[in-house]
């Protein structure tokens, strides 16, 4: 008898989709490691100790599957009620939620177009199929929506990350008022430009679907949405221990928003999707906040120093809100370019300092993406790394 | 202006989603915990030493995304390429991961039925659209279904918890086996009851959609099917760390079968969906796996003298693969039952139980569902905490 072959089991929407792929986790030793946002800094003294003390038998049972204490400690910290915050598996698995919770996967999925959608693809499918976001954003919104079966619908910054304005998205015909879901990075990543509160707020107002502020960087920004949540019914804003809590490996994230949306949320939630030691480590955080606002003072110096040395150097560097920052690095002779194919004025080798940035051992983050091809990504690691950094920069200058 | 309201916001197929209802994880203290199935037994000392030693800087950065040197050592142990394997937060969110990779929601999602469909109603849908389990079996799978706009397909087990034979299957005409996905516990949950390769095999045999095998327990039973994995193209094995190998805390399960599967998998799959101490504290695990075996023997010990014990004290106890029981109590003068209204001759009153033994200290579970209704699922603890409940249990009998 013959069995099924395997691939034809999968559903076809699935076959076709294209992964989204995480920065490198480099299992070489040594890398000066700027490729992935993370804290330079580990966690508060205090955090590793409750966490190593609660490392015994209680291994052996369920953690709590709704983070009851965690989020009552975060509902004081933020001045809202537990009913308006979940926790999850990291801010992904929530974002990743939020899709299947607000947006209806299209009968049949298309297959996905890397062309900015028309007015008339509009015109076939319902705002209710659709996951709105501006390019370049959390490059995982896409993938989402695409797993989801939902429509996807790109809008572009503007060509120097700022958000466009009101009438400007009103007359350019892409942006959807009515999509089911809007994702928002804020401050911007890739590219680390910060959002005003108040553009953010106009923006919201004007829109009927969910709007998700994801802003897994606010902590380095002069400015965060978070009122927003708590004041617009249609509103989250999703927030993570990752980056300015030193806390990738354990994976915890939240999303704050009107009780309604949380509920429908908690119901599509895996029963225990928080790992024990994740919400110790979280609710201790809490309790030495002081230690992590000292280490964001420190990032956000280093930050503004790594720009600025950058910008002496020829870089073109986008102001940051976040613990990154994006530079076009200038041309340097060792690379040969092909002039006669690009149409920018300034005429960047992104991909080789990329590649020679990792031969001497600092590992940043290039994506071969439409409009930050031209760019590195570059995580503000200690005043020791940005010094080693600029060191190097100035080496490959003078040799390159 | 007037913004959305919330609810509207939310799916329709979410809105009136009936979630899981995971056990009972008490905030009181010195209650017997005999209700979530979990080890009573703390992991190996080796474990809480690796973790604990884990505990450092290293928790600001992301954990391996793909789990790597585990699924190595899960090959080595399994017999298997780490292609055949992939990681999941529990292995609950792999049994949703599933759902979404070989399962097409239905355009217009149905309300869900409680009643076992009809042949008609097979009808209406192609089989690419059916979740198919039997009755009971774990409770997730039909919630599974519902969040996705699948078509469920309850199959009543035999009364006494065995699998109907094929002929059976076939014969009754509730069995579909072309579902898009079969999931079957095995050994079975809640009942207990083990269930052979052999039969399992042939069922697999003959079914042309993926079929999950659910081994959530295979560690304290007689057999496993795990060979089926890699040896039929559509058969997945579950595993988990959580309750053979005391880790619920720290979210780890996985799936074993065909590589092809497996990539589709991968490709819905979170990022960072396996935090890192729980990927140290699982591949720590299977280098003591001694220590866990000989705590299989006691805890299989203690199931089966708590077994005679029970059924020496008039419960109806069925045979036990797992490290839990279900048993149905003997009637007891205190309860007041209403024979008239019970077609069964063993009259049971197992919520009286229920909360006789909660006033007792001793935590166990009861379903409030058809089938199981009658019986409570008791965990198997230590052998300190088996003697305590039989004592129990006869003070309940002899004061009734």
């Amino acid at each position: 008898m013959a069995y099924p072959i395997p691939n034809r089991l999968v559903r076809p929407l699935i076959r076709t989709l294209l992964p989204y792929t995480p920065g490198e986790q480099p299992k070489v030793k040594g890398l000066v490691k700027l490729n992935t946002n993370e804290n330079p800094y580990p966690p508060s003294p205090k955090v590793l100790r409750a966490v190593r003390a609660a490392v015994d038998g209680r291994l052996r049972l369920y953690p709590n599957p709704t983070a009851d204490s965690l989020r009552e400690k975060l509902a004081r910290f933020h001045g809202c009620s537990p009913d308006n915050i979940i926790v999850g598996n990291g801010s992904d698995e929530l974002l990743e939620m939020a899709v299947r919770c607000f947006v209806e996967p299209v009968a049949k999925p298309r297959n996905s177009s890397r062309a900015a959608p028309s007015r008339s693809k509009h015109a076939q499918h319902p705002a209710n199929n659709i996951v709105q976001y501006f390019t370049p954003s959390y490059s995982l919104y896409p993938v989402l929506a695409d797993m989801h079966g939902a429509i996807k619908n790109p809008v572009p910054l503007n060509s120097d990350f700022t958000l466009p304005t009101l009438p400007s998205l009103k007359r350019g015909g892409l942006w959807n008022f009515n999509a089911a879901l809007t994702f928002i990075t804020t401050p911007n990543a890739p590219s680390g430009r910060g959002y005003s509160t108040a553009q953010l707020e106009a923006l919201c107002q004007v829109q009927r679907g969910v709007v998700v502020l994801d802003e897994a960087y606010a902590e380095f920004a002069d400015e965060n949405a978070l009122s927003l949540a708590l004041l617009y019914p249609h509103v989250i804003v999703s927030r993570t221990f990752s980056k300015a809590y030193s806390l990738c490996f354990l994976r915890v994230g939240y999303f704050i928003a009107h009780a309604d949306l949380i509920r429908a949320m908690h119901k599509i939630r895996d029963s225990y999707n928080v790992n024990g030691l994740g919400q110790i480590a979280a609710e201790t955080t809490l309790d030495d906040i002081e230690y992590y606002r000292r280490n964001f003072a420190k990032i956000i110096a280093t930050r503004n120093w790594l720009s600025k040395q950058l910008t002496a150097l020829g870089f073109k560097v986008v102001p940051s809100w976040t613990n990154f920052i994006l530079a076009m690095p200038p041309h340097h002779p060792k690379t040969s370019v092909d002039r006669s194919n690009r149409s920018q004025t300034h005429v960047s080798n992104a991909k080789d300092w990329f590649l020679q940035l990792r031969e001497h051992k600092i590992l940043v983050r290039w994506f071969d993406q439409p409009v930050v091809r031209d760019y590195l990504r570059i995580t503000v690691g200690t005043a020791p790394q940005a010094r080693y950094l600029v060191k190097v920069v100035r080496k490959i200058l003078a040799t390159g």
